[in-house]
């Protein structure tokens, strides 16, 4: 198996041996688009590089062969003094990682070839400014040495000329730049920069498959859930320059808005450039659209390639050229990162326009992504005057303090305060600091700057090109030509979509996709809302999973109802002891006989009858499923700690019988090593008798009430932390008995099914006897994840967490999506010994799991009925079990 | 399928549905034994009786027609008024529950045929007395009448009469208490005493049935762990007399000496008196060897069919009997309870004898029975003058507070003191009490007295018959004859041995079998310790799991070492850190950099070293398994609370700025909500960078040391709380690293395996991942427990396992016996897992059911490789890894 794969070799379906570019040229070659050529070196010589620390054995014979036909059909030859060829050197991952990886251009190029570049090119500036930009790539991205050391050096020559841009530098300041840059290579590297180009092109391989392991690289896999054994692909190709003159020029386009994904053509181009200087964002670009004046024909031959692309690749194309004296040159293409909006308009416009089916254009989107059109936006009428309009880079509101600086940015996030990270542009290196905010803010860069297309990737509020803002980052602050200070700490807001910038905490509202879930908006009145309805729709039909909601409110459970949810899955019955009612809690602890007790629970009956009339009005003919009390009671009384305290200070003040004596006694009495793990759930219902017996009564009580009033309430019992089947027995025939007894006294027929929850190994692994007795089931899989590692969230995620994501001991916080291996195989065996006990019982999930799509997409196929989630993640919840409901197999989902 | 069988029609095989007493009486039938005729309802009829809540159809039709069978052979006629046919109906189980069913004789006398009783006894007194006795049990036992009610009145005519003794009472005492008793009745049902035997018999039977759901034969059956749904059997029986005057009597006779298993004759006889008058303990009896004195023949006869018996059988019997005007009858036999020593050596004495072979003696004895003998006594160079001398029951010291009334001695027991419970005699009512204390002191009664019998049965040391103590069971005291008063809550200490009562708490020594296993004691020198080694070198040769200690400490190790050990399966290394060594975490928490935490670090490796020198010496040539540190580090810091009002007072005083204050800090910043499920184990030695390399370091210099020394040091490491591979995989390889540094220092050749313990669910699920980086797995079961089942065995116990136990949610606690169902669910499938990934890799248990006699025996099944237990268990392990290495298929392991 060959490592090394000319352009024409390949296709798009190739993305693991080639990468994600490599296969994309490669298809581009095999449609007739004009690419440069060259030649893909696999992944698979990228694996053995990792795993041997050196490059494969006979990888540089068979990349001599290859080169030696591109010399062929480009009649030049590497380092040829008189007509050199030079060619770029790109990483080229499966996925797509921007900025990532490493990128080296003009190779070939040394102190002999640069003269005879000069005089084919005719254009001796040209030629050194290539030069000069090997030596520094090279210098940064293969020898290590810092960019800042190059950047110093050019800021001087260009101070000496008293200009800022690159343009004005001469043939002179080049060829001093070029030596300048050998110089500094050699001082920090101890050697010369490499004259011949076979050495330039090995060592430039090397530091592509070096940079794969690079942090940054780590960090966005780790982020974008890439695994790291896949390796990068490494692509060789002639050079093409949009910097010989004004009849050049780079750019990049786009087949349809990523922002929006409204139909058109959008980019950016900039003259007599290189492509990384757009990317670099460090020059403004123009709009496209100004091409078709500068070079009407090559504008025309892009837009044709665009169609082309689009209709090829059914899907809206992200695409890099370059126009080299007027000839169009294809760079690059892909499958374009969008917007969630636009990821659901450009699905439907596909579907529309009978590119795509709806199951496919179901597929294009994910449920991540419409929990992101969810967020809510600035209220347009209590907008304030706005510091600054850049460019709305990636949609959405943000609204935190300003930081000038990732490191620091990430410690207050961590701190809990939301914060804006304010840039004047931003390098892989602030990656950090955009993961740990709200939003970005950069004052250059348009969108397709570094933080555009990281910031959209990520989903977050972003707003970049805000030229009129002077950020001065050591200061920590920027003005505005009006003299508006705003430093480090002040609040600020942004607005992705519109690209305001404005002061302080503005007020938000709901996304337009919120209201058409409350039922505010009808799908005609706009494009993304028309989107989402065709989609729901479509999952809706496509789903076989249920979808109910978390809710402990009347007013939440009015909502996720509005929101599509098929019932309440899980209603906590704790709030309705807190607040005014801890009071009962306190006396029932303090309660010196079983009477005092008795008459504290009959007190609550009436009081809890009225929560769960609420529930179950809003959810009148859906299920409402009531989860008996769970936590400790311990947890309705002060803290034990503070109590302690504050009963010694008034020990040392001689008052040594006060009320909180009492209750300390009580607290004390109460308190657990380990309350997750102590009195709670089930056994709190049986050590306290009366306990449920009062929970029930108030629910049956209230169930009659409605049928009486000719309601249609359809209550259920939830079991907490049952690990026996013999603790729900003796729960559900106390709760039975108070049933009965209940309809009897009212005269009601009241059916309530009774059900448990399994969030304990030992439930799971006894499942099939439980199933006996439970009508229902409900994975709790955020409590069945810590009994199943050992470890609570409350203590985990502070004290090790980050340790262990790092070291990459997870690939994700279980807590976030389901452990398939461990607490996915506990539910897997429990699912399968209750459909063999009992194959009409209902089979749930109530964990927080429920709204996580991947983790749906599991539970799909373990075959459950249906998962409950918090009101705000039904839509999501509904779309991802409609995308599970499609079979997928085969495609690649990412 | 009948109800009903003659005691013609059964075997001792069938006490399934004969009940244990019925099997043995239709077994002594078959072997000629002199048996009153009878018949046996079987236990089938009383789940029947269960089930519905009324006697089967057909019941009293087939018992109706086996009554006339027996009228037919006794020639006499129930109720009959000239010769009346008398039965008894008792109850008998298929595990004997001493004092536990209910009894009723004399069955089918009524005011007509207690006279023709008179005349064919030719004693009216005897007839009125069966009478009386029919009617005080009848309404006592079927009736529900307070028994108290029924010994007012016997009291009160005996102070009339002025004496203390039933045989003082003339026939017209016994006319009037029949009467009485009858008003009794009367008064508290409003029936009648039932004068029809039919009616008689059919109640009896009823209550039978009822009793077996009674409280006492509920608490007993959960603590002997008898399954509640066998039922009992009813036994109806023609009466013989033991009270038909001096050439009259009844007794209880062994074998051999149920409390040394001494060969030889031991029982009891009381003359002119019935069987309940003997197990009640209200008469002192006499020596059974008496018998030949007063009645030669029916003494002889009596000592053949005991050969008989214990021939039949192959073990040693207990047989009840009675006289009657010199005929011996047979009433009851079966295999005797015994104290451990006496089970030990009557199972040695009857392989001596060729009656059975080694495998069954070591069936005969268990594991629990071996740790009761590894109880210390009393130290004899220590004792003091003895209070008292009454009659050894049931050997072994018991020391404790003296507390005269059973209820209060469990309360008292359950807040950790130990109580030994005194009183006149024991009744069933007392059996709480007596499971609650320590130890059982009576002031009446012999060695076949309730306390006795049930305080043997039990394990627990146990003197009755200590005739010469006052007790005052109202002032909560007894007084000796010189005057000594003991009062409720005073010390004392009883040889259940010796029968001797001391004051004061008396030292204690180690037992024989102790000394025996620590070579102190040759097999030769004690008839114990002789049939200890016999059974203790077969079940060495028998068993093929391993058995290790848990030891931390070398003087530990060596005693597990003595005591059969072969290898210490879990150090645990906590104990390195505490005492003085506590100011060392306090060092590494409050360390201000990575150079200061080093340091400290590196401080401890000598320490450690030192540590685990002396265990690795001490196990020269066997394998040493080393956890890595497991509780979280705040756990060697003062507590939060203590030291949060330490701080608050120390504010108060105006102090705000001392050294509690920062560690304060520390704490606050460490303390974890539910530390047994936080920064621990594995975590522990990932987040904090060195700590465990710290400990392999010492690990690998001691092992280096002891090499280059000449020894055979065998150590292994241990990894804590794994729940994912990755987490050993990353320890393993840290460890591997610091073991080669230390082996090429050293210049020598370190082969130390690495593995894991399994003790989250998670690592039982992905065993098989786990497996291919571990060279051994040790089942952790106490956390395994804790996370299976989401309990903290602090919280719990405590919290609701009385009430868990009470409600029969647990038999027995899954801390103390392996729950199979969940936690050896995980624990097999484990096993299987692992063996299929790694098949020589080294499978154990550390928990502490590792030294659980019901536990080693799933473990076996399992397929496990060892069990490591606490140094006193190593012998209970050894003892019944070789029972479980016996295959026991079929047979009756109770």
């Amino acid at each position: 198996m060959p490592y090394v794969y000319a352009f024409a070799e390949g296709s798009r379906d190739q993305k693991d041996l080639l990468g994600g570019k490599g296969a994309n040229l490669a298809e581009m070659t095999r449609l007739g688009l004009p690419v440069p050529p060259g030649f893909t070196i696999s992944t698979h010589a990228c694996r053995a590089y990792r795993q041997f620390g050196q490059l494969p054995d006979g990888l540089m014979e068979e990349v001599g062969d290859h080169i030696s036909r591109l010399e062929r059909t480009m009649e030049r030859r590497l380092g040829d003094a008189d007509d050199p060829l030079l060619v770029s050197v790109r990483s080229g991952a499966k996925y797509s990682m921007p900025g990532m990886m490493e990128t080296v251009l003009n190779i070939g190029l040394n102190d002999r070839s640069v003269r005879g570049l000069a005089r084919t090119s005719n254009d001796e500036r040209f030629a050194w400014d290539c030069y000069r930009r090997l030596v520094q790539m090279f210098g940064r991205t293969v020898l290590d040495v810092p960019a800042d050391r190059f950047e110093q050096t050019i800021d001087a020559v260009k101070l000496r000329r008293d200009t800022t841009s690159d343009l004005d530098l001469t043939v002179e300041d080049l060829q001093h730049l070029v030596e300048a840059f050998t110089d500094t290579i050699q001082e920090h590297t101890g050697y010369s920069f490499p004259q011949d180009p076979a050495d330039q092109l090995r060592l430039a391989v090397k530091a592509v498959f070096g940079s794969w392991d690079g942090e940054r690289a780590r960090l966005y896999r780790r982020q974008e859930r890439i695994p790291d054994d896949l390796g990068t692909a490494v692509n060789v190709q002639a050079m093409v320059f949009g910097n010989l003159g004004t009849d050049s020029g780079t750019g990049v386009a786009f087949t349809r808005d990523p922002a929006t994904g409204q139909p058109g053509v959008y980019g950016d181009y900039l003259p007599n450039a290189q492509g990384e200087d757009v990317v670099a964002g460090i020059r403004n670009t123009l709009p496209l659209s100004q091409l078709q004046e500068i070079d009407a024909s090559a504008y025309r031959d892009l837009i044709q390639n665009m169609g082309v692309l689009e209709r090829h690749y059914r899907d809206m194309c992200d695409i890099e050229f370059t126009v080299e004296r007027g000839k169009l040159w294809m760079l690059q293409t892909r499958v374009g990162k969008r917007t969630p909006e636009a990821a659901f308009s450009i699905a439907v416009q596909l579907a529309d326009e009978g590119l795509i089916d709806l199951d496919e254009a179901l597929e294009r989107v994910t449920g991540a992504q419409l929990a992101r059109l969810m967020f809510p936006h600035f209220d347009p009428s209590e907008l304030p005057h706005a510091l600054s309009h850049g460019v709305g880079a990636s949609p959405g509101a943000a609204v935190g303090r300003a930081v000038f600086d990732s490191k620091r940015a990430a410690v207050r996030a961590v701190s809990g305060e939301p914060v804006v990270l304010v840039r004047r542009e931003t390098t892989p290196d602030d990656l950090g600091g955009m993961i740990a905010a709200q939003g970005v803010l950069t004052s250059r860069g348009g969108k397709t700057s570094h933080a555009a297309v990281v910031a959209r990737g990520m989903g977050k509020p972003c707003v970049v090109g805000a030229e009129s803002l002077n950020v001065d980052l050591s200061a920590r602050r920027f003005t505005t030509p009006d003299g508006v200070v705003v430093s480090e700490g002040d609040l600020v807001s942004i607005d992705g979509s519109t690209g305001a910038v404005y002061s302080g905490d503005v007020p938000v509202v709901p996304s337009p996709v919120v209201r058409y879930f409350e039922g505010l908006v009808s799908p005609h009145e706009d494009l993304l809302v028309h989107a989402v309805d065709r989609l729901m729709v479509h999952a809706d039909k496509r789903r076989r999973l249920g979808v109910k909601a978390n809710a402990d409110l009347a007013e939440d459970a009015a909502r996720a109802r509005r929101f599509g949810a098929e019932g309440i899955g899980l209603a906590r019955t704790e709030h309705m002891f807190l607040g005014e009612r801890k009071d009962y809690v306190v006396r029932l602890v303090l309660a010196k006989d079983e009477e005092e007790r008795r008459t504290v629970l009959d007190e609550l009956v009436p009081l809890q009858q009225e929560d769960f009339r609420g529930l179950l009005e809003a959810m009148n003919g859906l299920p409402v499923t009531i989860r008996l009390l769970d936590p400790p009671l311990h947890e309705f009384l002060p803290d034990f700690t503070d109590l302690s305290v504050r009963v010694a200070l008034e020990d040392a003040r001689g008052k040594t019988d006060t009320e909180h004596h009492q209750l300390l006694e009580a607290v004390r009495r109460m308190h657990e090593a380990n309350p997750m793990m102590g009195l709670r759930g089930v056994r709190l219902g049986l050590v306290l008798p009366g306990l449920y017996g009062l929970q029930v009564r108030a629910l049956a009580e209230a169930a009659a009430e409605l049928l009486l009033a000719g309601g249609d309430p359809r209550p259920e019992i939830m079991v907490p932390l049952v690990a026996t089947v013999t603790e729900l027995e003796r729960v559900r025939s106390e709760a039975e008995a108070v049933i009965a007894e209940v309809a009897d006294a009212r005269g009601v027929r009241l059916s309530i099914p009774i059900g448990t929850m399994i969030e304990l190994p030992r439930a799971a692994l006894t499942a099939g006897e439980i199933a006996q007795v439970a009508d229902f089931f409900s994975f709790g899989t955020n409590d069945l994840t810590q009994t199943t590692w050992g470890f609570s969230r409350d203590d985990a995620e502070g004290a090790f967490f980050t340790t262990y994501l790092e070291a990459k001991i997870f690939a994700v916080s279980p807590f976030e999506t389901i452990d398939e291996d461990g607490v996915g195989r506990l539910v897997s065996m429990a699912v399968q010994s209750a459909r063999e006990a009992r194959p009409e019982i209902s089979l749930g999930v109530c964990g927080e799991h429920g709204g996580d799509p991947t983790s749906i997409h599991l539970f799909d196929r373990l075959g459950l009925d249906y998962v409950s989630c918090s009101p705000f993640r039904v839509p999501v919840a509904r779309l991802e079990a409609g995308r599970a409901g499609i079979a997928v197999e085969g495609s690649d989902s990412r």
